[in-house]
Parts: structure tokens; sequence; C-alpha cells
């Protein structure tokens, strides 16, 4: 009789954003004239950068002629990308060596998947609200332990950011085995300083435990007072791997690359204390679980490096930079209180008169036929609060900021 | 204190066709001028069909105008190409739901993650000689049992493929769970007949277990005798995912592009019993560790169904299979004894003499220039034999067999 892991029957059926859309649908149905804007969604919408585009193209070309023809690419990445990431990082003063990068098709699975070269009886911090994958990854892989009476697990340390901290995660008081940290966080749009991120490493240092750093937003930062990279923190590279994507910096959600560190230093244990090089395992499960990413798409995520290339990414990251701000100034002028900073693509803010998410997302929808994200979707910490961006173009952005006021 | 996952160190710290690649590097620093011609890989060679590529182009070019861009794709894949394949089955005979195709990256990936949908407690069996990822995930993801003297795993039921059952899997004796079978063989090139899988459907109804069914060869089979699906066998929906690929059928290795089937009717069980609709779960793994193939690449698969794409996969196919006939006749000729069928790409082999695998690849590179696969990367039962492929060009493949000849 074919078992099935019945850890999956523990996590909802339906994605968190599912229900949004399924919402969304349902009032485009009834009101088929409804010019609906999308103000929540954390998909962009610029079009691809002109250099992406072109390097693209030569890249398909090539797999015309039997001469340029690549099959797979090598498991870990082709080094022209990976020289290209390692010299980035080498510009902001962080040595990376090339044979730790990894690129993947996305962050989304290289966290899911990272979860599966760590073992089960790890006790794992999550910022609550957050990016919901973390969470449900734990609880699908079996590592999340028993759910009580709040709907919380055992085996998870939910690390509440709330006004009080300022969204700020604070060190638990329980010993933690791996930390989840998204900086700038999804969905408060709160990034720590380098003292604020310095506590953390220190604290899985002393804890010989594992932060897990999803730096998906970093292109986003303007503040010189916020890390662009965990590495920047000394003593890092022990504790920490860091996941980055070109998906929000570069429009590659629907083209899907990514990549992800494991520096050599950074240690897991076997039960006996035995260290283990996470780099080891994690080269194992590529090896085993993947044949790599797509040559033309790698091509393509070269070109964001490029002096041209570049300049394309901060034009469309200043694009977004300005809807959010937009967002953020109008909805300050409307007496909201908001709680995220200026580097990331994020507005989080609270509902009027303390009603609830979901309420306050039926009203956006009904009455203004406006798409927001409402804060529970995050985790329970999240309730009362909304999630706007800036992803949208600035035509809808305004125009959606104009229903608000009236 | 981070805990590893220790499965993972219970495989070797390399991929089994590394060890190929690192002599192929040693052999060609020593030898500069050597004319090394890889006669076992299994990636592809031929340039990618013109159709392919003028659809990345047109999807390209769409993500560089805002109205046309296209962010991150629906989890389980576009229904452009979603209907394509729902029809490509249809075409054969095969009634087979929209909802229940998923679009991946490949059919590595894909196999190996399935695991993750199932129970640790599963008895799994898996032929020999096979691919070897569908071991390999089972012991990094725990369900493997404990190691015998002999190399073998305690949960893992190993059906020997050899010369007394024609290469062709048989029923086990003890009750298995979860059933790998790869259909054509890799490496072998065997292919079960209708009546020989229905047995395995059979098998699989009656003990309630799964059949993870590996059909990245279809493509090459000739032989009407032989399925194109494992759903033509009435029942197989009940109690079979296939896996299928574009990698060795379009050119796709090094574009990464594949989907699975999950039947609505597909049941696994809880520890008490309770069923499960697989494709539940499966759907759950899908929107929490993925975020969906690559929007042009799919695009580049759609492409292989209109006449004229299939029309150029054909002539790839053929090509091939040219290859590997002529492979095969040279070999015969030669006084090899062969063991492969005319349905896939592959010819294996047994070494001259009895000598090892590994004995007789040296002696090919070292002395003859020519890269094999020995069969022994594929488990022990493949010891003492060798797999050719008929991946290389037209040119390499028959200056190979001349070097063989002489």
């Amino acid at each position: 009789m074919a078992l099935a892991n019945e850890n999956y029957l523990r996590i909802p059926e339906i994605y968190c954003f599912d229900e949004v859309e399924k919402k969304v649908n349902a009032h485009r149905i009834l009101n088929p004239k409804a010019d609906i804007i999308h103000l929540g969604t954390g998909d962009v919408t610029r079009p691809l950068p002109a250099e992406v585009i072109k390097a693209i193209h030569k890249a398909t070309d090539e797999l015309g002629h039997e001469d340029t023809f690549k099959g797979y690419s090598p498991p870990q990445g082709y080094d022209f990308l990976i020289s290209k990431i390692q010299k980035d990082y080498r510009s902001r003063g962080i040595t990376i060596e090339k044979e730790t990068i990894f690129i993947n098709d996305g962050a989304k699975s290289a966290i899911g998947n990272i979860g599966h070269v760590l073992g089960r009886d790890n006790i794992i911090a999550i910022a609550e609200p957050v990016y919901p994958v973390y969470e449900k990854a734990t609880i699908m892989s079996g590592r999340a332990g028993t759910l009580n009476a709040e709907n919380k697990w055992s085996n998870i340390v939910y690390l509440k950011c709330t006004d009080e901290n300022k969204f700020i995660p604070e060190l638990p008081n329980e010993k933690v085995d791996v930390i989840y940290l998204c900086n700038p966080n999804n969905p408060t749009g709160t990034a720590m300083n380098r003292a604020e991120l310095k506590k953390w490493v220190d604290y899985a240092i002393e804890h010989q435990s594992i932060i897990i750093y999803d730096g998906a937003y970093e292109a986003y930062i303007q503040n010189p007072e916020i890390p662009r990279s965990i590495y920047e923190i000394k003593g890092a590279k022990k504790v920490a791997i860091e996941v980055r994507t070109f998906s929000k910096t570069a429009e590659f959600t629907g083209l899907r690359c990514g990549y992800a560190v494991f520096p050599t230093e950074l240690i897991a244990y076997t039960k006996y204390g035995v260290k283990v090089p996470l780099i080891e395992l994690w080269s194992r499960r590529n090896s085993n679980y993947s044949n790599g990413v797509s040559y033309i798409i790698q091509r393509g995520a070269e070109a964001t490096f490029s002096p041209k290339g570049k300049q394309e990414v901060t034009e469309i990251i200043n694009y977004y930079l300005t809807n959010t701000a937009l967002v953020r100034n109008e909805l300050t002028l409307l007496g909201f209180e908001i709680c995220s900073g200026v580097n990331s693509p994020y507005v989080w803010f609270k509902t009027p008169k303390g009603i609830s998410s979901w309420k306050y997302f039926n009203d956006l929808l009904y009455q203004k036929n406006i798409v927001s994200i409402p804060g529970i979707s995050f985790g329970s910490a999240g309730e009362g609060y909304m999630r706007f961006t800036g992803f949208s173009s600035r035509e809808n952005t305004l125009k959606a900021l104009l229903r608000l006021k009236n």
C-alpha cells in the first residue's frame, strides 16, 4: 500500500494567494466591465530589459547550430554567470568563491529545497508576518512538530514582528537551530540594518545555528546602513546561506533564475555533533535532483551585469520605488498608519479602524476595484494589516490612489 | 545546533557520471591533441528544431513590451502547452484531463521531487541496471532503510534485469509499495510490451502500489507492440504517475521542460488506510515549492506539437535512431553481445571477455579515444556491460565505429 506524505495534509489545500485570485476572478465575472487594478501583487509588470532580450535571442540562435548547440548545463550553473555574480559581490567588498555559488530556477524552489538537506529535528525560527513558504515547506517536510490550539507548530518559533519592535525580528528566548530571515522583509518592507543583522549572525555563531537569508529584495535597498548581503557581517559565512533572485531585480518572474550561496565555512552537524559542510550536501542534491538551469535564461541573467544591463535594471527598480513612494505618500495623507521603510517595493499599513484584513480586502475590491493582499495571508501576526506594492504600472498606481482618495 | 540530513551522507560525494567526466578531462589534459569522441553520453547534440527557435524568439519579444509582458507562469503551466499535450495523448487514443498535467523543468527534478509527496515507510522497487536517480533520491530522502554488506538497501527491492529475463523487470516476490519503471529503459534500451507492462499495472492495482513511470524515451519507440504511454494499459490511471520530457525528444536538455501526469484516480494512503488522491498533494507541492516554468521555454515546447515542429522532431529522432542502428550493427559484426532493442537511443552490450566495466571504459578511452559509460554506473547488475548511445553526430559515430573496427 503506497503511503502518502501525510505532512502535506497539514497545510491548506489552497495556496494563500490563490484565495485572493479566486475572489478577484469571481468579482470580474460578476462585474465584467470593472477596471480592476492590482495594487497588492508581488509580480513584476515592466518589460524585460532590452539587454536581457538581446542576450536571450543570441543564445537561442546559438542553439540552432550544431557547432554552438548546448545540451545539459553544468549542474551548478555556467561559469559566465557565476563569474559575474562573484564580481558583483566583489564590487561591494565581499569575497565569494565561485564554487560556492549555485544557479537555480528561482528563490521559491531554492528556499523549499534547502530544507531537504537539513535534519528533521531542527527547531526553526520564522519571523511573522513573512513570505508563507518558509512555514509551509517546514510543515510539508515533516519538521514542524505538532499543531497547538492557536494554530502554531511546536517546532517552529514564531518571531512576532509588530509595531512594538518596529517589525524587526528579535532574538528568541529559546534556542533555535535554523532561522529564516527575509531582508528587506516581504510583506512588511522593513529591513534590518547592520547592527540588527549582526545580532542574528552572532546568535547563530554562538548557537551553531544556520540562517537561511532570503535577499530577494536586496536591489531595493537605498539606505547605506542596510546591508545588501548578509556576508557584509563578520562571521556570516560560517552560518548563512544567501538566496537571491533575478525575479524582482530584472523582471525574471516569468523567466526563472536565481542563485544561492553555500560558503565552504558553513557547517551543519550530525546528531553526534560531527561537522558537515552544508555545501557538500547541497552539491549532492544538485547533482541528483536537478539538471541545471536553461542556458538561454542564464545568458539573459548574465546580461543584467553588463554596464547597459545594470543601467536598465536600476531604471526599473527606481520606477517601482517611485510607485511605492507615491503609494506611501498618498496613504500617509489619507491618514493610514504605515509601517514600512523606503528599502523595499512593499507598503505595509494598518487597516482603517482596526477592521480585519479580509474585510478591508473585500471593501477595496468591491468598492474601489483595487486588489490588495490581506496581511493575514502572511501569518496571524499580519491580521489588521494590508500589503500594497509598487509593482503596478505608474498609470494604474496613480489611478488606484485617486480612487482611494475619493 | 543545526542538524544536517544525514541521509545525504549515505550516497557517494560524486555523481556517477561525474567520474566519467573526470577521467575524460584528465585524459584530455595528458593528451591535448587527442580527438576524443563521446559515444556514451546521454546528452543530445543536434541543433534545436527551427520551429522551437522561432517560438522562443517570438515569446522573448513579447516580454519586451508592457502589453504582452508575462510575469509568473500559472503554477501548473500555461494552458497553451497543457492543451497540446492533452491533444497529443488524445491522438493516441488516451484521454487525459488537462487539470492532471503538470509542466516542470525536466524529468530529473520531477522524479526526485515526487518522492517528497510519498510517505517514508514505503517499500520501493527499482529495476537494475537503471538511471541512478531513483535509488539516490530514495536514499537521500531517508526512505532506503539500512545498508547491507552487498551495498543494497533494506527498503529497496532490486529488480535484477539480466540476460535471463531479457532485461525486463519481473514482478517481485515480496510486496512493494512504490515502483520505478523506465520504459524504454535507460541504460539497457529494452522496452516492455503491453502484456509485460500490464502485469505491473495489475500488480499495482492488486497491492495498492504506485508506479512512477519514466517515459523519457517514449519518442524512440518504433514497435507498435510497445506502449508509448502507461495509460494505454487499462486501470493504469489508478496507479501510475507518468513522467515525460522534451529533453531527448526535442533537444531540450539545455532548455529544461517536461511534464508529469497525476490522474485524479491515482490514490495513495495514510497509515490508517485513508485514501489520498496524490494529485492533491502534488498541487500543494507545486504551489509551495515552485513558481512554474519559464514562459519562453513553455512556448518553445509548444512549438514541438505544430505540424512543422512534429516533423522536425521526427527527423531528429530518426537521426539518433539511425546512429544507434549503425552502432548496433557494427558491434554485432565485431562479435559483441548486444542486449538492447530498437526502441531506444541506447546500445547495451557486454564487455569483451567478461572484463569489468571500468577496465573496458579505460581501454576505450586510452586506446581509442572513445568515451563510453560503464554499465556499473547503473547499479551492480550493470557490471560487465557498457552503454553506447546514438546521440553523437553521424560523423563522430561513424568515426568511432571505424576506430572500434581497426
